[in-house]
């Protein structure tokens, strides 16, 4: 059979399948940022309507799933299939959100890059005719995510200057074989990189290596240059780890210009909102491309886009244990011609 | 495109993807068990020749890539892509285990269900043409999921009559389009299903309706009955859940005789090694089936089995909020016929 791959890591897809609805939620922190206005909800409250913040970010999944299928006029049996993942012990943001709406379900946990790998999987399977219709969804919520990997909220710890914000937010796209686009060309299946950093508050280096393994991966195995692409975008690495891809990639022979940014740096206003190293978390990638990113596709701003969100793969217990940071990014390619 | 989708949930492969190799291993008490024949290895230590048991977990799953790579001659970059995931907080028994291999990656996450969604992801995409060789794995640690789940092992808490024992194993399935089969023929992509149960130990009993949910689909959307399959096997729903499948399944329409078993019965000696409801976790399902079942294939004790692991989508935060339990069974239908 004729294989869609063109390299160790690049898949071409031979029926690019396009996005048919996306929609994106934020809450407070992300409504006094610049991209307020590409949100499709945004909600002041942190338990969004629920008695606690894990069950507020399991409503948060719920409602943009929810509203993605409403911008589309779709009801949930229509999906035949959803990918989701979040940052919660056991993925309960995605188990807790989606379980009402009876949609075959496979969950995905790529930490922050969650967003990459249930886009890749959810658009080769349709590409390859065994969904019509598939469904990627992630969030994180800054409250759930520092309780559980950091401090009790209300100790208001001081932090580092490397640190990040978590984003409060979720994005779903729902894609098709006959969406309107933009289309999904190219998949980069991540693999994990390890490069010995310990530092769990200075995540955007540790994932940098990763993004730039996926990224000369792409450019090398299609033969393309960063230049080729309007936007190349990763997911919450921040200002260090930005800086550190653009180090690394130069070093590999594909420079990337002021065309390279990340959602983390998109998301708020660092100075003003006073965040640090920029925004993070799987919701951060997950929503921004949810509004910002596949509004300004459609809008002409953008011809073609790499959506490239990285992961940390550890756990609190794996930092007191001692050991470095094994990261992963997974890539999609968007662009708004069909042809790959 | 044709689609490859016949139902709701089932999709039939147009070429199945056949075994390659596999390998399992396990712990103390797996050696101690009426399977420990079929395992690769077994190892007395807790620790697997590391300092903490989460290395320990980790160490298996490298051990049993590994030692399914060499059984079928292979190195790791043969493979295309690995599918992987454990039940640890942000699965790091994979992280950490297949960091090294440089093998793309896809973390999944279904709790015990996860080598089934592993297993589907795979054979779907091999089918399609996107990967060529793929590997599915899982694992799991009794004392890594006691700590984290349950209490500090050294408390020796008395457990309930219809608490089941988390497998100390791991199993790895090399897939390929030329593999020697058996041959994976359908995917039944499992639904979330909670029906209210709050016991959390009680989970055979709480997993139950998703595996009803899952082999009722597969029979309705084939039109086959539970007679046409040699084997139907679930993962760890123990004496307790097996017995509420079996009676849902009658209620179906379905009913199932005695070709109806549950890794987590095959296991232990449930009786002499004192395992009350029976064995569990993500390596209970993974390394039976690389181990027992599919060597039992080879065989020729089993023409053609159903492969039908469950998950229990909760965490220890999700129960302390007094939440349900849902749950999810992905499910694979193996035949040592390459036809589908």
């Amino acid at each position: 059979m004729e294989t869609a791959r063109i390299g160790r890591q690049v898949i071409r897809l031979r029926h690019p399948p396009g996005v048919v609805s996306f929609a994106s939620i934020g809450g407070r922190m992300e409504s006094r940022g610049p991209l307020a206005g590409r949100f499709d909800e945004l909600d002041e409250d942190p338990f969004f309507g629920q008695k606690t913040w894990e069950q507020g970010e399991a409503a948060m999944q719920s409602r943009v799933v929810r509203r993605a299928l409403h911008k589309a006029g779709l009801a949930a049996p229509a999906l035949d299939m959803v990918f989701s993942g979040d940052l919660l012990n056991q993925c309960i943001g995605s188990s807790f959100g989606l379980r009402e709406f009876g949609i075959p379900f496979y969950g995905v946990y790529s930490a922050c890059a969650t967003m990459g790998s249930g886009l890749s999987l959810a658009a080769m399977l349709i590409d390859g005719g065994y969904a019509r219709l598939a469904a990627a969804a992630a969030s994180s919520h800054f409250c759930t995510a520092e309780r559980q990997y950091r401090m009790p909220v209300p100790y208001g710890s001081q932090r580092a200057p490397t640190a990040q914000w978590t984003v409060t937010g979720a994005g779903c796209c729902i894609l098709g074989e006959r969406g309107n686009g933009p289309y999904i060309t190219h998949v980069v299946c991540g693999r994990m990189v390890d490069m010995g950093i310990t530092d769990a508050s200075n995540m955007g280096a540790a994932m940098a290596p990763a993004a730039c393994d996926t990224l000369s991966a792409l450019f090398r195995e299609t033969g393309t240059r960063p230049a080729d692409y309007d936007l190349i975008v990763t997911g919450d690495l921040g200002q260090l780890g930005r800086n550190v891809v653009a180090e690394l990639l130069e070093r590999d022979g594909f420079p990337v210009g002021i065309s390279y940014t990340d959602c983390g740096l998109l998301i708020y206003d660092r100075e003003r909102q006073d965040m640090h190293a920029g925004g993070s978390g799987a919701g951060c990638s997950a929503s921004v491309l949810c509004g910002h990113l596949l509004q300004g596709m459609r809008e002409g701003l953008w011809q073609r886009i790499v959506f490239a969100p990285t992961g940390a793969l550890l756990s609190p217990t794996s930092t007191f244990q001692g050991e470095s940071i094994p990261s992963i990014c997974h890539a999609v390619v968007f662009s708004n011609r069909k042809e790959s």
